[in-house]
């Protein structure tokens, strides 16, 4: 076949890089989005194999990267979340070695994973997905002994990194599709380092034309007919040395596989710095949103809405709604932050209420959530008993809240006639306050900041 | 030739991906430094080529990324300091598109930068690096004129990228003499996926075998002899469609480069997540020490020895030394921060003679520096006018330390006699300063925290 410069499917040319809708922020019930496209349907079942068996030697660090924790969560976790959130997906086989098998439980219970089923690895990368594939047909035939409604085989399986963990629910949709009508298909990226061969002395022998060859990367998906032959089919040399499952397609099965161009968010977490990458794309997806609460007082709304308008809200969505009852109560549902304005002394059991209601609903389930009161006070004489005291009380609060995953602030400022003097004070509000939901800091919870 | 896993010499084992010593702390003279080893010594004239001409689409940000700032400073500043503080490095080329001329002569003279010279790039980066090349050789012959004492034409040319900040001085060594042995030599990595060959339709040709190729990086080395007769011998196609300089040694010359696996530190920020990681790494880095100043008072030097011992500065250097006087006075010339501990009223003219001596210094020229203010009070019956008035001054002497790129913060903790309590303080203090100097936070710089 003739090698030259491919036409392949674009993905949608959004912000690069960054996920628009990333898994960090499942629904809590797949399929309760009511704004699904139609065109995203998937008519046939669809299961997922997730690799992690990788020991991140490439990282240097202890843990394999897939267990590395991004702001208390394992990465693999937000990996099958991504999974989750998406309706059509049945079913997550993740694959762990068998030392991990424990650990990978536990992560399952505590982030209460609901399509997750765990088995052990083998010894190879390929062995490893032959397990999860096996497994899948397996759970089938358990299934249907226990429960004639279960969806049966699954008809496409596309297999993934267990860290590749920003994978969107367009991308996959791409995949699956091209997988049901091809046999099988995969991710590509254009290179981003020139490609050379060398020579045995270590020289330069030559060097590859970029434009003919791509990086292949995850996810991929296969029909189950063509993943289960290939992996029947194969030597024992493929299961040792082989890498790449859409080799073993087009070897064993003759099916040439769909190549994809997916967004740079499909890249793997290899390196050390490829921890910091992911844990600033998280912090900056949780970074989105603030609900300001205002209990409906006047002062309180005034500064809401003059935070709306302060640029170190610039690139946050900002809602300012009363309080959290009725049809507001949908707030907490969503992945937000929250900013709790006061205007009186006595004013933290409004924060309490807040944490009580969030805490109820284990809103930090996923991640932690900040919670940023903010006290306008209305005048500088505060009896001296009050400025000792809110200090300590907040940070009592704070102490317990955080046992819950919730990261409490402390903001003050003061109500002020000169207009310069109050804007520098909003401003500062809306800095500090955009700087603590970035930051989430836990070293700083339950301080008392000034505006 | 023969095509075979390759022996490549290896970088040294240190910890992946973070440089031992980055070019973002450079020493303030070239060559002060009395422990480099004798084995780095180059007996050759060297000098650089940098190819800053970028648009960085693939970042999807406007600016391009090597001038993207990075605590205030534009990365190709830091890439410059890595070569800068070279001691046998003479000379670096930037160039630069000739639309940002003025914006890279402006940060030449605002870091300070000392063996640059900007020349305008062209259309294509092998005419960038070939003007780059020309300028060496012009560069020559005008500092003859002027000055006998030059060293002359360079005998080696190292050509890098502006956008991989943190290549060390050791593999700079190894390119410099493989190169002046073999007559060109080059970076060469592991692939971090499989390569694919694609046919015309977007269909899978076949893989290649991992094993037989690498990634071509950067810094490559030449004899200017190479590099300067590749240039003018290559074709227009070749500078209009080419990307490999090796190639054109291959070709042109007949110079088979030799390759040396270099370490993961040299990779391309390309993507934005690469510029999150490129931070990370520069704060990671301006975190490695800091320097407690006691006054001597007893108090005050037995709270520094606690937090040395306190879990929050576990991976932190802590010198503690009574103040900056005499043979002490070295310390604002490395890379410090600076925690003042406090125990009287009134205290803050301590912190006031230290952001002095630091700003007379221009120690923050190149990175903001981070100074803490902790105040050890001995009671808890502080008079109120203090609990009112310290923390508007830190407040103002922060907004002023600012302008100076120095960022304050206060800590405040209570002398206890209850073991407990104050192991608990002490803790405390540690955890908020580890994550002030970890997280350089402009929004919260003056606050006063509480520990």
């Amino acid at each position: 076949m003739e090698l030259s410069p491919i036409k392949v499917l674009q993905g949608d040319e959004r912000e690069p890089d960054r996920p628009a809708q990333p898994g960090v922020f499942p629904s809590r019930e797949a399929g309760m989005s009511a704004q699904q496209p139609a065109e995203r349907c998937v008519d046939f079942p669809v299961s997922v194999v997730l690799p992690a068996g990788g020991t991140g030697e490439r990282t240097g660090l202890q843990t394999p990267k897939q267990f590395c924790s991004f702001l208390g969560r394992p990465l693999i976790s937000y990996t099958i979340q991504a999974f989750e959130r998406v309706s059509w997906i049945q079913s997550i086989m993740v694959v762990v070695a068998k030392e991990n098998m424990d650990l990978m439980m536990d992560i399952v219970q505590r982030f209460q994973h609901r399509k997750v089923r765990v088995v052990p690895g083998g010894s190879t990368r390929h062995r490893s997905i032959c397990n999860g594939v096996l497994a899948l047909g397996e759970e089938e035939e358990e299934e249907e002994e226990e429960d004639r409604s279960s969806a049966g085989r699954p008809k496409v399986v596309i297999i993934h990194d267990a860290v590749r963990p920003f994978v969107e629910e367009d991308f996959l949709h791409k995949i699956a599709i091209a997988a049901k009508e091809q046999g099988a298909a995969g991710a590509i990226r254009p290179l981003v380092s020139t490609v050379i061969a060398t020579t045995s002395e270590g020289y330069l022998d030559h060097s590859l034309e970029r434009a003919k060859f791509r990086a292949s990367e995850m996810p991929q998906g296969f029909t189950y007919e063509v993943i289960s032959q290939a992996y029947q089919r194969c030597t024992e040399s493929d299961f040792q040395f082989g890498t790449e499952c859409l080799h073993l397609a087009l070897q064993y099965c003759g099916t040439n596989a769909k190549l994809i161009e997916g967004p740079p968010t499909l890249w793997k977490v290899t390196y050390k710095r490829d921890l910091a990458a992911a844990e600033s794309i998280i912090k900056e997806t949780l970074s989105r949103s603030a609900c300001v609460l205002t209990g409906g007082v006047t002062r309180a709304v005034t500064l809401a809405e003059a935070l709306q308008k302060a640029a170190g809200f610039v690139e946050m969505e900002l809602d300012v709604i009363p309080d959290l009852t009725g049809e507001r109560a949908r707030y907490p549902f969503g992945e937000w932050n929250f900013i709790q304005v006061s205007v009186s002394h006595g004013c933290l059991s409004e924060v309490e209420n807040l944490l009580l209601a969030l805490e109820a609903e284990n809103r930090a389930l996923l991640h932690p959530l900040v919670v940023i009161w903010v006290h306008l006070s209305s005048s500088e004489e505060l009896s001296v008993s009050l400025r000792a005291a809110e200090p300590v009380a907040i940070m009592d609060l704070a102490s317990s809240a955080k046992l819950q995953n919730i990261l409490l602030y402390g903001i003050q400022l003061h109500q002020s006639k000169d207009e310069d003097l109050w804007e520098r004070s909003v401003s500062k509000v809306a800095e500090i306050a955009s700087a603590l939901i970035r930051e989430r800091s836990p070293a700083l919870v339950g301080q008392l900041l000034q505006a």
